[in-house]
């Protein structure tokens, strides 16, 4: 590869470095009169980025690589990402985007503050400012059926909603009939299984290190610090960083947590180092991202087989736990019950909070709909769906981080990510006959080499269908998953 | 002002305030594998600020600034510190200048480990290629007496060896005087009054955070960490980061750290916050920086005043001092002995810490000596000097993090600040006569709100002898410093 186009792509890496260290530490370490230059930080290295992937000379040593013969998978990739980095950035005027990007930098603290006085009418305003802005990037872009699919695509390559809504319809009929049966049955509230309160923060912490230690999450090569909500931001894949929030109330929270942030740690730590500096060192979308995650809290953590590991050492770290047998233990964390808040959902309901975001995105993106109407429809569909009054905003639409920093698009990336986390599973086992009795003795090695040969190193080389395709042989293929979830809750319930 | 140049200069912030905290992130949270990447990433934002720093666009704007009639001071000290910084860095070769910052950026962890093995040799190779580099830096410069001088003034407009030759000799007369005279003295150890061990940390985070709120340095703006090195960054004035070294031993090092940091922290949250995006929001020199951090560390926190005030609350949180009485502890936290390590010193014979390092300085950059000669030659400057011998070169030569960062140039700062910080509160006391009785009651905001008016809401509009001069009526004088230093000690040992 051409030498300046190497140092091009390398100075887009630093920036996104940069970048990175400052979200990391928004959320984390700075102080709250920081927030005002911090966004105008942001928005001028987004606007820097911006300006370099956009920049004609890029362009044309990219067209020209474009045009050589016999390119490696990973020029293949360059020319693939930053074609869709240019597409995307191009079309949008400095006068705008700037603008744009302060607007959502001060977004976050109205989020919060609404949170704070539950009251959404604060935050209402900016997401009007975030929601007219997507559509004006929309119009900007340019889309085929509605404006929402630009920002599927955005975040994978190739996604629409006419891919989207058959694949979400079906899961969403099953999921509503699964909790259903299980709301028929006469057995215990395994959701009040495992005692509230008294989780000891110093204790959570250590439990917390350990699972990284268990899953050979590097400490050499990232941290875990105390945020408000949990996140996993690459530095480098040398330097990444996860957080946790610590609720002393429910050690579960962090216990899953830790394990579903440690999975997108491994990801990162684990990209092949060469690729830092081409752009493709870091995951290759969020739904393959999820499904690293989602695997590791899911498949994992909520495992018998993982439970008959590391419980006896929960019930040492919990006093409290003690007179809790290891069967008890694994239905109280296999519960199933309609409740209000995404991030504390069960692996059933989960998906149903998604799918009601993924309705909300399409509403907000493709129709006119005043803001000041967004919360009773949210409150609707949770009762429609999940059969549940939502008492107050903010234990309903004020509820997650992502409206507020303009991330329209995302939410689908988590059920993607169940569902492809399915997908892999079943042929990690099917290649791995012994992988019960590894998980059981502590042996995550297996399950992490696995994944490190077949989704890891590979950074951003190869979208998420190519790999899927790849790995399991066939497309995006919700059964699994659907199958997964049945056998396992029919069983936890006895049905 | 012409907006091109504005944005300019913003941007210049910008890439001022990334780097900023990049390095206090380095400093506390990175984790160790993370240092290469990081390295090159310093490397890669410090040449992109010399590249906007040196733009010829940026110096046309300047040049046509300065033809106008009826500048302001803001426009002269723009005018005056950008091209200060294009003399500096325009001449640097970036085949030269990215590479050496590469090797500044390794040189840290190489100095850790000499440090961690006691073998100093593992440092030196890297302390030659930084002596080399510097050599070289001052020929690119130019100079017309000797090359250290280029960095002296690099810290300090007009600073040259010429200047301070004169005024160190003196300085260290003075001080060799007082530790002779005191150890000749009968009294009892002071170093010993202040029993050592059993300081929790958690007691001296409370401490802290007291002192803070003593001083009234903003923890919505800032915030206190831990690093092994105490330091402050300022990432803007709104977001101003301090770190302290806790030492469960005693006591004493963070209660003097944290006020040391503090007072550099008031300083930057103090400036006029429409400075920031001029280049002129930060101190205007390390000198004047530390007369403020050594104000408030030993005018103010050695003082009997302030003693008076806050130490029944240090017996509080330290129960083994309680059968200490105040006196005794005026005189633990102000003996005079011949000591090691620079930051532990008394406030006598740190000043002889720093003109060994000064000669130092002066010996690497305008000689050749060879590097494998430099620990003997420390060595035996500590012996006569300060009389002790070095036991080994962790104690001695590899003790501090500066010369491994490439600041050379910068310890004459900690003595020039506590030369300015006697001036400077010799006034204060007497146009507040009221001081000694406010500072015994906890009042600390008439000395903050005296500093704030007189120095900290310029940033670095004028330079540090144009301060001195406005708020003094004279030049630099080390006298008032030597009074102050007799005065105390000799009283305190019944002198």
């Amino acid at each position: 590869m051409n030498l300046l186009l190497e140092k091009k792509l390398q100075e887009i890496d630093y920036i996104g470095s940069a970048l990175s260290l400052m979200y990391w530490d928004s959320s984390t370490e700075m102080p709250s009169k920081g927030a005002t230059k911090r966004g105008d930080l942001l928005a001028h290295f987004a606007n820097d980025y911006k300006t370099k992937v956009t920049s004609p000379e890029l362009i044309a040593l990219i067209d020209e690589l474009a045009l050589q013969d016999n390119l490696s998978d990973t020029e293949k990739a360059i020319i693939r990402t930053i074609k869709k980095k240019y597409d995307f950035l191009n079309c949008l005027p400095e006068d705008f985007y700037i603008p744009f990007k302060k607007d959502i930098a001060l977004a976050e603290s109205l989020w919060e503050e609404a949170r704070e006085k539950n009251d959404v009418t604060i935050f209402l305003p900016s997401l009007k400012k975030i929601i007219d802005g997507n559509k004006l990037i929309a119009k900007y872009v340019g889309y085929t059926t509605t404006p929402y699919d630009v920002f599927l695509d955005e975040y994978e390559r190739g996604l629409s909603t006419e891919l989207l809504d058959p694949l979400f319809e079906k899961l969403k009929k099953e999921c509503i009939a699964i909790v259903k049966n299980i709301q028929q049955t006469t057995s215990i509230k395994h959701e009040d299984i495992i005692p509230k309160g008294n989780y000891p923060k110093e204790q959570q912490k250590i439990m917390s290190l350990e699972l990284m230690d268990i899953i050979k999450f590097s400490m050499d090569a990232g941290n875990l610090n105390e945020s408000t909500h949990p996140v996993t931001n690459s530095i480098t894949n040398d330097d990444v960083r996860l957080t946790v929030n610590y609720n002393e109330n429910d050690f579960a929270d962090v216990y899953l947590a830790a394990l579903h942030e440690g999975g997108h740690g491994l990801y990162e730590q684990n990209i092949d180092p060469l690729l830092y500096g081409t752009t493709l060192c870091s995951g290759t979308a969020m739904s393959i991202h999820e499904s690293c995650s989602r695997m590791y809290e899911n498949e994992l953590g909520r495992s018998k087989a993982f439970l008959s590991y590391y419980y006896p050492r929960l019930q040492e770290l919990f006093p409290q736990l003690k007179d809790i047998s290891l069967e008890e233990m694994y239905k109280g964390l296999n519960h199933c019950t309609p409740s209000l808040i995404r991030i504390h959902a069960d692996e059933v309901t989960y998906n149903l909070h998604i799918i009601i975001r993924y309705e909300m995105e399409k509403l907000m993106l493709n129709e006119d709909i005043p803001v000041e109407e967004l919360p009773k429809i949210w409150n609707q569909k949770y009762k429609d769906y999940l059969g549940i009054d939502v008492p107050s905003d903010l234990l309903g639409i004020l509820q997650d981080i992502h409206w507020s920093n303009s991330l329209i698009g995302y939410f689908p990336s988590y059920t993607l990510g169940s569902i492809y986390a399915s997908q892999l599973f079943d042929v990690f086992k099917k290649e791995h006959l012994t992988w019960e009795k590894d998980i059981s003795s502590g042996n995550i090695a297996p399950l992490t080499e696995w994944m490190k040969k077949n989704i890891y190193q590979y950074g951003s080389i190869y979208t998420p269908s190519e790999l899927i395709q790849k790995i399991t042989g066939e497309e995006i293929n919700v059964d699994h998953y659907i199958n997964y979830l049945k056998d396992k809750y029919y069983n936890v319930y006895g049905l």
